[in-house]
């Protein structure tokens, strides 16, 4: 009944998990439309089009590529575009006087070398992966501006005056994607990685008691099946290195808001999640002697069953504190208590010594390693 | 010395690794220079700028946007950009006319209209996962077409016309990244996989060698520092899944070549890898028990040594026989010859039963599990 109880409440709580991010595209989307309608304008409203002419064009282009789904993410790439364009405009437009210095039919020759040499190192440059990382747009963008106004540069037309045209409708495609974005519904990446940390130390401390609840009661009811519903848990921690690596890489261009700061520590929370799929990794390994075949007799399992309950209860209730001192961002228990407590149910647990003991212990050398860093 | 000799080679091995990679982005780095100059003969060569005009535009723009490192990514990102195109277009027409039949001010307003609705839609359709892993481009190119179409239809130009000189200039600039792409050394995303896989077999199985060498001679040498060499090996097999995801995705859309022919088992490569993974998990867990710090003595330990050298060198040696067969495509040993071989040598080793062969017997069962899937 209980169990019957539980599963109803869990998958409750993934509907509403999927409903509130099913809203949260559904609001996104309808961002664009607007951040798309009001770009649209520059074409529509006569007075506005007169301004800007065809080079609306491009305002248009930079609301479609740059709008992202978390604030962070829109902000690096508006101004990795920003930064690019000013940079190629400018290379562009050197490189085109330096062409009409040398006229005649060496000119052509001389773009394409420009555009060849730049190209190459560029493309080169953008595959280091610090740069990579960051600056990938920004690099590309760099490139295809560097190559429209050489070569435009050589029909003969007003380069200066054509980019700065562009550079114009670029930032005003800019400011439409930041308002809409910042000002309707914020999605910022940093309260996604916030709460994703808090979610791994749940799950974890979920997969931790559900092993142990199939270790100490499985003989007798026999049912595997919920075993595998245990393993969801960990495995989309273990799995969640590079995921949390771009949100951490958006959080850091994301303005102050709300709760966090400016220079607030997101490497810490990159950290956290490195420790925490250690961890997964023990419980992954535990799980593995659950199914290993040859089990102890169920005496012998009996007999360890309180000093393990009791580690394990301990962890549980551990994880779900650093997890809720983490959501509300309060100072959790100096960690050296928590460690001396640790090392005592370890204690017990050792004189109990056995297979499940030891790869017990092994989990619990993972924990207190984590716990350090919590001070 | 022997050591010494090991580091060496172990170092100039990074070393050609790295120098054969840089190679590759240099040769990358040079294909985009090439194209980017081919492409900008449009703008150069007088007789064909009067057949494209300032449409050439679109034909750069093609170039620096899709080409990518790997074949498969650069044929995908263009078939993307030329659906998206082509779907953007026709739909942006039709919008256009639509408009253009309604006629007066409410002209302004079903454009407006048809952009944010077609904007919104097409923004949730692209976070649908399955969309976004495949179309994700695709969808932002129909967006981008669609917008500038119907906008641009509104000025009262003959739209029809300008979008097909777009679609041929993209055209011209997609075939232009694919000769140069597929051409010239091309770089194919499927055997960056093939090898990536095998590495991963010899990582591993170094990594098992690396771990009963320290158990066993630890105490007597005490140079710890070798342990962490050993577990870049695992580490990089563990947190690959995103990468080997996206070469498979590359890879399917890569046409046949070499020894790859079409419908080529792809997934059967993300399966291995998810099954390394999990063998990755047991080693790391196999060196938490090295670590722990109640450790059981010496005489003892050297009485476990014999088992637990020969289940390891049995290990070893079929994962690198089985890394070797897939590196020539060879069909391996039959796997139940294998299974029975590794229940002999376990059995062997339960009789000097002990938390190493616990956790060891662990690791087995993982890779049995393995060979299961290789007949």
């Amino acid at each position: 009944d209980t169990k019957k109880k539980n599963r109803s409440s869990l998958l409750s709580l993934i509907i509403i998990k999927k409903g509130t991010y099913d809203t949260k595209q559904l609001i996104h989307s309808i961002k664009v439309g607007i951040a798309l309608a009001l770009v649209s304008l520059l074409y529509l409203v006569e007075p506005l089009f007169d301004q800007v002419g065809e080079n609306a064009m491009w305002a248009i282009m930079t609301v479609v590529v740059v709008f992202e789904f978390f604030a962070g993410a829109t902000l690096s790439k508006g101004l990795n575009r920003g930064m690019g364009t000013v940079l190629g405009g400018l290379l562009g437009c050197l490189a085109a006087m330096l062409a009409q210095e040398v006229g005649g039919t060496a000119r052509a020759a001389t773009v394409g070398t420009s555009v060849f040499i730049f190209g190459a190192a560029a493309t080169y440059f953008r595959l280091v992966p610090s740069i990579k990382k960051k600056y990938d747009y920004g690099v590309l963008i760099f490139i295809l501006t560097f190559n429209l106004v050489v070569v435009s540069g050589l029909r003969g037309e007003q380069t200066v005056v054509l980019a700065r045209e562009r550079l114009a409708t670029i930032v005003i495609g800019f400011v439409i994607c930041m308002l809409t974005s910042l000002l309707i519904f914020p999605m910022w990446a940093s309260d996604e990685l916030h709460c994703s940390t808090v979610t791994k130390f749940n799950n974890l401390a979920t997969s931790i008691e559900g092993c142990l609840e199939v270790y100490f009661k499985t003989m007798d009811e026999n049912n595997k099946s919920r075993a595998s519903n245990i393993s969801d848990g960990y495995m989309s921690v273990l799995h969640s290195k590079s995921k949390d690596d771009n949100l951490a890489n958006f959080a850091k261009w994301e303005p102050w808001h709300g709760k966090f700061g400016f220079n607030h520590p997101w490497d810490k929370y990159l950290y956290i999640g490195d420790l925490l799929r250690e961890l997964a990794t023990s419980i992954i390994s535990l799980k593995g002697c659950l199914q290993s075949p040859p089990q102890p007799s169920m005496p012998l399992r009996l007999s360890i069953k309180d000093p393990c309950e009791a580690v394990s209860s301990f962890l549980v209730s551990t994880l779900r504190e650093l997890g809720d001192s983490i959501m509300n961002m309060r100072r959790s228990r100096p960690g050296a208590v928590i460690i001396v407590k640790l090392q005592s149910t370890r204690l017990e647990l050792r004189e109990a010594i056995s297979a499940l003991g030891t790869v017990n212990g092994d989990g619990l050398a993972t924990v207190s390693f984590v716990f350090l860093l919590m001070e």
